[in-house]
């Protein structure tokens, strides 16, 4: 009395591989990461203002500079630089509750201007326009409010929002942890903090 | 005496976000995900043939169907669905020394079409001949090796490689944590594992 | 105008680990990992009573056999081997909302046993003994009740009770994985769930 | 023709769980959390030598102070504070290839005293004493080695002894985030970090 395990994603063979029923042969070269991401989530390719707005809401998301996101994944791949798939996890572990998104003005202009505009995004910029009355620097709801409203016009699932900053930043990640190969920051963070945060145990300090 | 830190990925203020010299906004609407992630990793902004090849790579490495990857993924989800991002990072650390990958011969001949065919991906095609006598089912060797060796052609980092696969992973990782939302599998997966593996050690059973 | 660093944990040199004021060298041999998990989370070192009692709860949360956490792990380490602790950490991302714990109702009777039975033991025994009536499998709720009732006896604070269950399960992972290593099953998860959950898009299905 | 799934470590019922053929309920209130650890990997107790030694190479492991690992499960949770296991989990992936142990001497000596010295303990003496002359800082190779050394005259495979670092680290890093929820700290090394690293880029900067 098992339920039937049932996946609509894909599917491979030793010389084939589909895809939400397209034949990924047919599709490389012609389709884009954003647009074959877009194809994963919503099960069709994207119209073209579709395309045009899905990319640039996830392309808002891939890099906001040294978040700590960015340097918890640092210092993971400082410890184990063996895997590089942990360093990224470990900085994906704290895109949750309170990131840090911006510039989502811009992606949501651009959704405005390619005709999908809609109760969503207008109810958005009403909450920004009050948001930006207030505060000085980026405000954590304003992004994922701005996302979720263009995401909701798209049709993704409110549920699967936090994914496209998920799946942007592991972009975001792989960047920083090239530059961290090339110029290392992390033995230099972890000197400072420890130093800093265990002087007052250490003898000779008072 | 302590080291200067720096990074010249991006930066950003409360009305602006800087990514490798870029103003995000002037990007926005022109620039896909696929070309964005190698603007991220290079520095600049892809050619025609270099932006054919480096989504075409990505591509074929999002979806690869109900692998270990996207089973833990969705086994992680179904205890914690609080965190969708734990979930996509439970199914990221899995992409480690042994990832099945697919269906490069086609991102091969994407390179060998776009004139960046040179010495890695004429070297990977005899490997790849040599491969295909053998096996029956995906060989992970195999797809490691030509994407290396595109990467390799397209003057990314050995080491960074693997992130390729992590980036394009979390594209599909989010999808299939889209399709658990909708279709749950995990419950049922559990179910059957736990009974049958634990079917010898419980009174009755001989 | 920067806010001070500070850890009160712990700090070491080359020749010396101190951890909660307690010289290291001077623990070892004469305290348990149990009763160091004490010291580490309440900065002291337990009381009899309280170290039967933490050792109790703990005990209790290491081994709950094929969990969807522990098929995670093996899953993980399947594809990276490189990465013990990566697996690990897959397979604690699922101690979240949702996670299945058992036996609860004998760490209670010990901390009844212990003297340290109060309101709170009290009022989970009366919610045990509702839940109980209407149940035939382990309850989540009842689990994280019951153990939360009396590290709120201990004084540990709510937040950090789900801390008790992932420094548990850390343990019985580690001992998934050395089992994995001896005998894998995860080839044969990935491959029955790989072929059921597909079948219906190959080619010759119906 | 599959393979038959089994797993000897335990099970659970609505009313019973047995690990390793023990019944939980009889060893709970007579057995160390430490102790259960030995019985999971080993599959049976420990004599009261291996006692002595396994609790104290694990506490050896759970508290190094403001390491990246500690610094990296702060920063995952200032972003994602609904997820303790993530921001734990993100701490272990740095308990990697490089993770600087210490105070491996004493529990080496431990190990001495309690009878089970025996060829790997000497040989990693020898190690050490070279060790010793050369650095002035805690080396990770010596802490790697001596815990090995340990860890192999228990009978403990190589390829778990990282596992010992994981799971004790999991409790220091529990311990970390309690400290983090009462007196947070991830916001200001944000702050200082990404000020700090990108004000080379930032206009008027020069």
């Amino acid at each position: 009395m098992t339920k039937k395990l049932k996946s609509d994603l894909g599917w491979s063979t030793a010389d084939r591989i589909v895809v939400r029923g397209h034949d990924l042969v047919e599709l490389l070269g012609k389709t884009s990461l954003g647009d074959f991401a877009f194809l994963e989530l919503k099960g069709r390719m994207p119209t073209k203002p579709e395309s045009i707005v899905f990319n640039a809401i996830t392309v808002t998301l891939v890099e906001h500079g040294m978040t700590p996101s960015a340097i918890a994944a640092r210092l993971t791949y400082f410890g184990a630089p063996e895997s590089l798939q942990g360093a990224v996890a470990a900085g994906l572990l704290g895109i949750g509750d309170r990131f840090g998104g911006s510039a989502e003005d811009a992606a949501r202009m651009i959704a405005a201007e390619n005709g999908l505009s809609g109760r969503f995004v207008e109810l958005m910029q009403l909450v920004g326009e009050e948001a930006s009355r207030a505060y000085g620097r980026d405000l954590p709801v304003n992004a994922t409010g701005a996302i979720g409203a263009i995401a909701s016009e798209l049709g993704i699932p409110w549920r699967v929002c936090r994914g496209l900053a998920v799946m942007a930043r592991a972009i975001g990640l792989v960047a920083h942890l090239q530059e961290e190969m090339q110029e290392p920051l992390a033995a230099e963070i972890w000197s400072r903090i420890e130093g800093e945060s265990s002087s007052h145990q250490r003898p000779g300090s008072d």
